[in-house]
């Protein structure tokens, strides 16, 4: 047998939450465009429909959105633990962990059998997690958090406790769409991750752990982070094609951002993005940021490499612009994709609940019938 | 493609960390077996032997003992978080929060890369789980942890931190047999989970963090839990006839801790275990547990239907008796297995870093190309 060392091509489960087509560069949420949800849905739906295959209705929508927010509010032992914290500590290790640590406040979190009681852990959790990314942006600062809401989105919800103030409609709106986008992608990393845990009868949290711990890897989340790090080393739109010709056209570096594992098209997600890093960068006035990146990837599209290769921006390219122009720091660009993925994750996790044990083989390549000798004659 | 749910058969890597065949009840670490290692070596050994393939010398074994004594202290913050949780919480939990959180105070925890960097972060948290884990029993029940000393081993410390008292020679003897018999065994779900993070890019602390995710899950590493609750259910060795009876030769029920996915005959860790248990037995004068265990296994060997499918009692179903007989609650009994797992998925970890993305696919069955409605119109 072949050592399927990225398990490429494997098939592990079948769902019903999202299908990709890469050579098409198609995605789809349990039967609809991603561009037919992108701008008319809120996250909250993409919730609904994850969980159930199908559209909420009005109420449906407002019962789930009230719920979430309703169940925002984290405990003050988790605030006190992330004020414990080094200002310093990596976002993801926080959410991690806060995560984790929200399971012991959890009545229901040792319910390992129960679908329905899954899903309303996931819808807390949900809520949480929001308010832990905003939570930590404030703690990190030495400012204390503010509590989320009961009346606002997910998305409102994490504009307003970030500053305190009414959140501002384009920036809900950007954030919004980057959740909805990010929301399910089929069977990557890290949704594997929460199902490789889910299998062995674990518990909701311990799975959503699992799924930022595999998030937190920069082959994985963390794409948008070193696309965002490679604008400001950019620094100026003048700069891009100098940047270009020293970096790339010698082969050093490559984009970070172009190219995906799974498209070869372009990411249907990206054009999304780009339409709302616009709307941003006219409410603030603010062009610099977008201005860079949609030089250097015209210029990438003029290069033949990029070309041939059918290399075009993804998901994380523009992400990154409009992350950073919502005001975070790069180090919460994956906290925010969690907050995000958390709806894919807990739909997966569901999905697997009492399936088998998910368990490959190694194969041994050490050594064989070696004899013991105690400590001392070695 | 056919759906590969539990990937049965699937090779995803080369290892030379330990080598199962299980039709020969046969478990060997780096080319030694475990039945030469389990008396004759310490738990810091098997962890040399696990990170380079070689056993230590007296020196290097030493300075590893030293090395990970030196490290097992935790932080008054994590100690404060531990007490600021319910004393019911499940102790895995409480075991993920607390790794998950010590990264925060590791200066190496965002090292990604490099390896070396990597094993002595292995190392601190090895000595640091030893000590969250003897500092929560004590948590649990109220009273203050008692930090490690550093003049003793891995086993020694955990039995000296659960009481403060100069640790008991034959107790120290079995948990370090226990910690050497559970240490690595090829590809089990929670190695696989820390693969899948590793190979993300993901840091050490978060692949351990998966790992305890997926061990937590009662088809993984509850399986100790569940044999002893039933030799508990049992609670007298004059009762194992008509339980057997009732339970099992009904077909209601199988007897916890009998019979492996790998192993088709004697798991070789089972019969080292019931030594300990006797030796455990025979110095605290309690023999009701092992009279029970050995009474219902006994039972089983002559009944038709365990022979003829090759049912034997395996790791769990000893480990059951020696842990119990250590002093430990049941909920304690997985953690103890992590206790000694974060060597076989440390050496994982090691050898994944700077691997391929691990990858599956999956196979959509939902619905396709439906028209999207508004939510007011649905």
């Amino acid at each position: 047998m072949t050592n399927k060392g990225g398990l490429e091509g494997v098939i592990v489960a079948d769902i019903n939450t999202s299908y990709i087509d890469g050579s098409k560069g198609k995605l789809v949420y349990s039967g609809y465009a991603i561009e037919d949800l992108a701008e008319t849905t809120s996250f909250e739906e993409i919730l609904f429909l994850l969980f159930n295959t199908r559209l909420p209705k009005r109420k449906e929508y407002e019962d789930l959105r009230r719920t979430i927010a309703a169940n925002a509010a984290i405990p003050k032992a988790v605030i006190d633990m992330m004020k414990s914290l080094p200002p310093d500590t990596s976002a993801m290790a926080v959410l991690r962990t806060a995560v984790s640590m929200l399971s012991a406040f959890d009545a229901d979190a040792e319910n390992l059998t129960d679908k329905e009681a899954a899903k309303a852990k996931a819808l807390r959790l949900t809520g949480q997690i929001t308010t832990i990314c905003a939570a930590w942006i404030r703690i990190a600062k030495g400012q204390e958090p503010i509590p989320p809401r009961k009346d606002l989105s997910v998305a409102e919800n994490f504009v307003y406790m970030m500053s305190g103030d009414e959140p501002d409609a384009t920036a809900c709106a950007a954030l919004n769409v980057y959740l909805v986008l990010l929301a399910e992608h089929g069977m990557n990393a890290s949704t594997f991750a929460t199902r490789v845990v889910t299998a062995t009868g674990s518990d909701l949290h311990s799975a959503i752990v699992a799924g930022i711990s595999a998030l937190k890897g920069p082959s994985h989340g963390g794409a948008n982070a070193e696309a965002m790090k490679m604008f400001i080393e950019i620094g100026d739109v003048d700069n891009v094609l100098p940047w270009f010709e020293k970096n790339i056209k010698s082969g050093k570096r490559r984009i970070m951002g172009i190219g995906h594992r799974v498209y070869k098209s372009n990411d249907p997600r990206a054009a999304i993005l780009r339409r709302h890093a616009e709307a941003l960068a006219e409410s603030s006035g603010e062009r610099k940021w977008l201005d860079i990146a949609v030089k250097l990837a015209e210029t990438a599209r003029a290069d033949d490499y990029f070309v041939q290769r059918n290399l075009y921006p993804n998901v994380d390219y523009y992400s990154a612009i409009v992350l950073y122009m919502l005001g975070l720091d790069i180090d919460m660009f994956t906290p925010l994709f969690a907050m995000s993925r958390i709806s894919g994750w807990s739909a997966h996790v569901i999905a697997q609940m009492g399936g088998r044990l998910i368990r490959p083989k190694a194969n041994y390549v050490g050594p064989h019938d070696l004899e013991f000798v105690v400590i001392d004659q070695r």
